[in-house]
């Protein structure tokens, strides 16, 4: 079950789900929408690789926005910082963000229950689209459980801005 | 909960989602089918903006089909009418178009419960793909809510054809 | 409602759900992670059409890996047999293979009822990303349904490898 928009509020108020900062002209239906953050990463090498580090670099949005290119992937974040111990929240674009062909997420939508941070966003535009620090781009879902709950304890718990992508510490672990 | 091809097609007798036209043919056991209208939007400018209008222009699908290229964002829209004021649509692809590397939607795949109206499709080809009017591209699942329900009431109700963004209009609204 | 990892894990104790192999280490708190296996599947054919059938070819990914291009939508699949009569499985990227713009599926996540095979992942690479056959690049989570089951009977049934797309056949069966 998805909770509606009054359910959100409900639960963040009972302490069940947190979503800071707070506005109510924020919420939807049945969902809350996310503000991009003031800063992006772009991976700076050329092919990227799933067992090595990957560099980058961030740059942060000027006044005037900033032009996302389609031939690269960049890491926004949210503003808001989210997450529950009770419920999954699921990220998406808002419809207007999606209807100029920008992708907020790369088909990694899914908040593990009991991680707690700034969402990273996996931005791809397919025509270059201008975009703003403060722009309300996302939202995020939350929904209900079956079964005993596990809280997340990874790599990426209480992030802060855009988080690249730690899948080659996948390989160093097995190593070890 | 995620209702069954059966459920949906008992909640619709009930009058509590609408799917017209409906055909049974199009029921799948978790989903029903969608179909592609006769209408693409795409836009016309360069740079596409969150903060600006962007114009755009239509096109007709023409009887042998039309050739939907990698470096653009095209909206479409399903031939059926679809909503709920029970239970909340989502849209996906069916496997079959996805396999050609033809995005259905940008991440924007949820619909607000009480919105109704013809689906706007976000569509994106990883390489040159011709899609057809009427062809079965997507299929739309309905999902059981919590919490008291606030139906939609926005800028896209009642939807005919593909919609382009509005999102130019949070700002505009938040500078009255 | 969607199954936490300790009832992905009870349940398919249980007979009510399929992942085989099987690896504890694969446990997440809401999902159970995918590893990519050895082939992947490209149409060799210039522009693609839902309505006719799509010559492609396979290729072995190398020991060092295979570089995926922007440019093409490569079909590869889990090494995982998995499904399930009672629970409808919904696949996702991870998000390390997300942030570094890997798509893992073009908008059909949703597995039917009923089906058990090997998936078919949708890969898109925003830029030039190195995989490497036995990546955890995927995830996939389990949701309840409401109403009476219909198992899937499709096309697709029993997967073994990357499934090139049979959309056409929906024009074929229509003109039976």
């Amino acid at each position: 079950m998805i909770l509606t928009g009054p359910e959100i509020v409900r639960e963040r108020e009972e302490g069940r789900l947190v979503l800071e900062p707070f506005d109510k002209e924020h919420i939807q239906p049945n969902s809350y929408n996310l503000t991009l953050g003031p800063t992006l990463a772009l991976y700076t090498g050329g092919v990227l690789d799933t067992r090595e580090e990957n560099p980058h670099t961030t740059v942060d949005i000027p006044e005037d926005g900033y032009v996302l290119q389609p031939d690269r992937i960049y890491l926004g974040s949210s503003l808001e910082v989210l997450g529950s111990a009770h419920h999954v929240p699921i990220i998406r674009s808002r419809s207007g963000a999606a209807r100029l062909g920008l992708f907020l997420h790369v088909t990694a939508d899914l908040i593990d229950i009991g991680s707690i941070g700034q969402s990273t966003f996996q931005m791809h535009a397919v025509q270059p689209v201008r975009v703003h620090a403060g722009d309300r781009l996302a939202q995020v879902t939350f929904w209900r459980v079956q079964g005993e709950i596990t809280l997340y304890d990874g790599k990426y718990q209480g992030s802060r801005g855009p988080q690249p992508s730690q899948i080659h510490r996948d390989v160093t672990q097995a190593a070890r």
